[in-house]
């Protein structure tokens, strides 16, 4: 069991690695407590919830709306759930998104805590107390940063997830290791059989680094003024791909990086040689490398990207595997970039 | 001119009272703004608002919902604005309120300042950083505390305000004088005439008194986990008369504090004389002292009041004029204290 601290001006926040999620009980209040999750794992996980009223969403991104927050929060104030009262999200990403939001403004503010289910909420979404809800097809548009009281990441939750789920979090593990964590990309390259079957003790050690690198970075750069911008790597093209195509998030970021590694290479961050691992390793765990998404239809998805900053994008640049850099970028030059690939 | 400023652990706010509100030009990025104002403000001043697209809410509390902060939103959205935008309110509370929720949320935060137009707004709502939307009849459940950069308080803008909106804002300031301004209630007293017909000068004198006032209480206790629930004086009763009867916030707290402080009386915090004097203030300025809403209804809306914590409720009471303590009491207690009282 490890575990994490994330420490910021206001709060402190504990992500436990390696805890099994029934130990939820004890970090919990006596009374005032709702869960929300969504249906698949209430049937999975349900019997064995702590007491506490349930509130259930559908799976799936749709749920990550204005309206599901405004209509649970209803059923909260119902429940009568004051400010005294606390949110247990059990689930993945979108679950944890829309709980923390809801509990970042029920009452304004009440307290909170995640059993993170997927292993892209355990690598990334659960971490750094961003949540949020989508709003006319753009993601998170509405949400704050704030941090949950604790994060309980079970490895063993992994096991029951879908090979497209586990794949889609892989996507976020291989996008640490490639903007933070070199040791992890030779994990990952050398141990990938094991990886693919879900060794449990090794899943452990991949989510600890994963978890330890983001909370370093959150914690110096909470609000995503400078530093925290790294960890949007092969994300400025992968939400254009997961908007234009509905695709999976971790799909989506794949495709980015292999774009923002050749970016990086035009740039003279990254070396060809270090591209073509990164290739390899993506390629090895069976990720589609492009999507079909045309070059008009591209600058139109970026323009929609939240973190553009007028006209120009910050856009973040591996330099090599282990480190990454970021600088603006106009969104010309990224569509004019995106154009010469022969998608 | 006075600048006030409420510093807090991640933000520095500078409310200014007696500046003209044309001013705030000068303290705007030069693009990337979004005005957000109601319709009746857009045509007593709309033709002098700088020069940004202006988004216009019809006037009252129905339209301090998540629907039309959703619907907001997507406008701003939709003129590009992005996380270096600027969200400028002009109006009174229900304008500040959602404009502040929208900019605390929209991309997790964006800049924001308000132009108070309103007396409730400048000498309370404007102030302090709570903002939100309303929920099922249930005011303020869903919101965030966050400081807005800048206040303007144009004691000029209050003298296009009805009877009945200008007297609402006089509920709140005899608040303040109650629970923490001895020489301001004097005032109050001495000059009712001038401040009865809106002498400017003496309004900007009242506004900076209760902009003071509630300045040091916020510094001190952002989050409310104390001291600041002083300013929830009268409010306990106040947040029932408003939901039941759908009178006025002002109207709504000033009979509330004539029971809060009739209470007060009966705990031996308030004596019988500086009770009359309260009551006197508020018969000289015309507010009516009794609201016709019975006992059992009462406690069923009390037992919606947000600031409730298990059953026990912080209730406010005056010790005296000028000072104010809190403590929890039974909702029981207080219905039954309610049915004592002739109505």
């Amino acid at each position: 069991m490890e575990s994490i601290i994330i420490r910021t001006p206001v709060t402190e926040s504990e992500i436990r690695i390696g805890e099994a999620w029934e130990n939820v009980s004890g970090k919990l209040p006596s009374s005032g407590v709702v869960l929300i999750t969504d249906d698949n794992l209430k049937k999975i996980y349900g019997s064995r919830f702590p007491d506490f009223p349930v509130l259930s969403i559908r799976p799936g991104e749709e749920s990550k709306s204005l309206e599901t927050a405004g209509r649970l929060s209803a059923e909260i104030m119902d429940l009568g759930i004051d400010r005294s009262g606390f949110i247990l999200a059990i689930g993945g990403g979108v679950v944890s998104d829309l709980a923390g939001f809801i509990a970042s403004i029920y009452m304004r503010g009440i307290r909170c805590g995640y059993v993170s289910s997927s292993l892209l909420s355990q690598v990334d979404a659960s971490t750094g107390g961003k949540n949020g809800v989508n709003l006319g097809g753009v993601k998170n548009i509405l949400g704050v940063i704030r941090q949950p009281e604790f994060v309980i990441c079970d490895p063993r939750m992994l096991l029951s997830l879908s090979e497209d789920e586990y794949l889609s979090g892989m996507a976020e593990l291989i996008k640490t290791a490639i903007i933070g964590d070199t040791e992890l990309f030779g994990i990952l390259e050398e141990q990938y059989a094991e990886i693919k079957s879900r060794n449990v003790d090794l899943l452990e050690l991949l989510v600890t680094r994963a978890v330890r690198f983001k909370a370093r970075v959150v914690t110096e750069d909470e609000d995503e003024k400078g530093l925290r911008r790294i960890l949007n790597f092969g994300h400025t093209f992968g939400h254009a791909f997961e908007a234009g195509l509905a695709i999976k998030h971790g799909f989506a970021v794949a495709s980015g990086m292999v774009l923002a590694s050749a970016f990086s290479v035009e740039k003279g961050f990254c070396s060809e040689e270090d591209n073509f691992r990164i290739i390899s390793l993506l390629k090895k765990f069976g990720f589609q490398l492009k999507q079909a998404v045309t070059p008009g239809m591209m600058e139109k998805l970026i323009l929609h990207d939240k973190k553009k900053a007028g006209s120009d994008i910050f856009f973040v640049f591996n330099k090599g595997i282990g480190d990454a850099t970021f600088m603006k970028i106009p969104v010309g030059e990224l569509s004019h970039f995106y154009s010469r690939q022969n998608i």
